[in-house]
């Protein structure tokens, strides 16, 4: 196991998670080979991580733009550059529902599947977890909170009773319902513990982050949604905790770093010192604080679980609203609170589909994505 | 696996430890057999666990006492039994430096070892570590710090960085070191969190308890001292933690009650569900909180330490120091401090002797216990 080196390839290399993972990559040079990087259109960081990296294959959405730029590598589609024979690890660091086709590709061709997207697992858990067992892939997670209950499943020989996501409740944990109708992009894009990726920022704030993480690990962890739990731990030490049939409960810790999760998932089932990897201090952390999720003033909580519950193409209408009315949040085109209305809306409308096939799957996020562009025509930004 | 029964051995059923050993198995009886049950003194409580369990083999202190109650059983000596060949599972709960020939005769026939006399390992640990190896004896640790360090490695494929103990803190926790003087055994019975035995309730309010927690954590998990850190978490949640090569630490929850790290111990590696284990509940546990010890205030932690670094018997006269210490401390006959101020004046006088043997370490035993009561006649309680 040691010293086998992992060929990988970073879509969405150019963001948030993607940046992070080829920190921990130049961290360990004799580990890692990046055989391929994949941005959507930042062909400026991509061009720089090209001559770093010198990776066989790249992929970038323009690619009339990428060829002007002649920054080397070949062109490869992205869900080509998923099932390369060549590549053994895929890192999905896309964002948003964008993540779906290069994680079924990555899946299909049996790789080492390092999943930061969530929103492919919660629009097509059942397709991507089926195609997976059929194809010997592994999918690792990559975010927090999904890292933090595999770290303490590891070498339990049954399934667990119960998940606890903990949600560091967002920068909006105490303001009324009132308040939460005229809160900004600005105010909502600083988060209280972590630091990410605008669009998971602002799910974070909403709480849909941790709706999607609920599907999420009712799919990755074949957990029941009942038995699937939240708990607002505004600290975000504990990263999620699994309480075990003999009632013995087990949790992860570390500071708010993405990079922990992500060489885990890369170096897994290796762990490696680096040094630049936050150790806890505990001289100066003297409390950690618990509450129950406020179900009333953050809803999408509720819509989320209830999507998960429901099945179908529900949670792919749920993802799709979410993305576009985020959008439309950040453009100051809809209020905070209206992201929340535009999903329920669209929920209450949607006609589903049960057992979808992909195809099935991206109707539905078409079709909800010109419903809440229909829908949010009559919000109005405070 | 599932339904092997184990045939079990409580060494010390009558104590604390023992009666809740025995409540695990009235829950499983489809997976225990009692074949041996131990008491010190407690004859009649014996002879109704022997009643109940029927037991082919029992011991007691006083045999003759014990054939004229003719209880049924077939009286055995402590150390046979550990290694009789109809037992697989010898569980040590024996109170202190007692509990030390009965684990050796258990390791040197190979059994499966649930150990909850920390003493033994304190006073023997290399020799037990040793011979549990050469004989394929297994050790499983029943108290809770060392069994939650235990479940956090489960599944762990390299040895973590650093493990760290959580201690109570004691009820003394807020006393200055002038109250500390005139506190009474009524007092320092009184435990914030935990029910115990008396000998380890007086050592969780000295620290002392942790101290040997440290030299036991030493052995069970080839952990050199300066990885071992001890916080004060007053409401013994966490029951302690692991830290591993990347940074990531794991932690293991639970109330403070002994039956669950008994029962892990008893059905490793399954769970059990067992009803009348309790459940954390998270509504009402807003708050973990953490300092550092005041090891000015507490000072058995630190004389804990270093006995364990110096090693060879000195270890061995901490223990029986102690243990007799904190008879006198319960007689009235010292002041609660006049435990530290006696372990440190005999480890300072003591000579010792590396890498002893079992019969230099009951010598160092038999010199500390007369030092002790040497030392003491000018010890005054308030």
């Amino acid at each position: 196991m040691g010293n086998v080196v992992k060929n990988l390839a970073v879509l969405g290399s150019t963001g948030s998670i993607g940046r992070q993972t080829l920190e921990i990559v130049r961290a360990f040079p004799q580990r890692f080979h990046i055989v391929g990087l994949a941005a959507a259109r930042n062909l400026d960081l991509l061009a720089e991580q090209v001559r770093e990296f010198q990776p066989e294959f790249i992929y970038c959405q323009n690619r009339e733009a990428l060829s002007r730029r002649n920054i080397g590598g070949k062109f490869l589609p992205l869900e080509e550059m998923a099932g390369h024979p060549d590549i053994d690890t895929v890192v999905v660091a896309v964002s948003g529902t964008a993540g779906l086709a290069p994680t079924v590709a990555a899946v299909k061709s049996g790789k080492r599947v390092a999943l930061a997207n969530k929103e492919s697992l919660v629009v097509a858990g059942e397709i991507i977890t089926r195609e997976a067992a059929q194809n010997k892939a592994r999918i690792l997670p990559v975010d927090s909170e999904p890292s933090a209950i595999w770290q303490c499943l590891e070498g339990e020989t049954q399934k667990p009773a119960r998940l606890i996501l903990t949600a560091s409740g967002g920068p909006f944990r105490h303001l009324s319902a009132a308040q939460l109708e005229r809160v900004t992009a600005k105010q909502a894009l600083k988060h209280p513990s972590w630091r990410m990726g605008p669009k998971v920022t602002i799910d974070s704030a909403t709480l849909m982050n941790k709706g999607l993480e609920i599907i999420e690990a009712h799919w990755l962890f074949e957990m029941p949604f009942e038995n699937i739990t939240v708990l607002v731990h505004p600290q975000s030490i504990i990263h999620s905790m699994v309480e075990f049939e003999d009632g013995s409960v087990k949790a992860q810790l570390g500071y708010p770093d993405m990079r922990l999760p992500v060489q885990y998932a890369l170096t897994y089932p290796e762990r490696l010192p680096n040094p630049k990897l936050p150790r806890l201090d505990w001289d100066s952390l003297s409390n950690l604080s618990f509450e129950p999720p406020d179900l009333t003033r953050f809803p999408c909580l509720k819509l989320a679980t209830e999507a998960g519950r429901w099945g179908g193409t529900y949670p792919a209408v749920l993802c799709a609203v979410d993305e576009v009315a985020v959008e439309l949040f950040l453009a100051g085109r809809i209020s905070f609170t209206g992201i929340t209305r535009l999903v329920e809306q669209a929920l209450a409308q949607h006609q589903a589909v049960a057992q979808p096939s992909l195809e099935e799957i991206t109707a539905a996020t078409d079709w909800a994505r010109e419903k809440v562009r229909q829908l949010s025509a009559g919000d109005r930004p405070c």
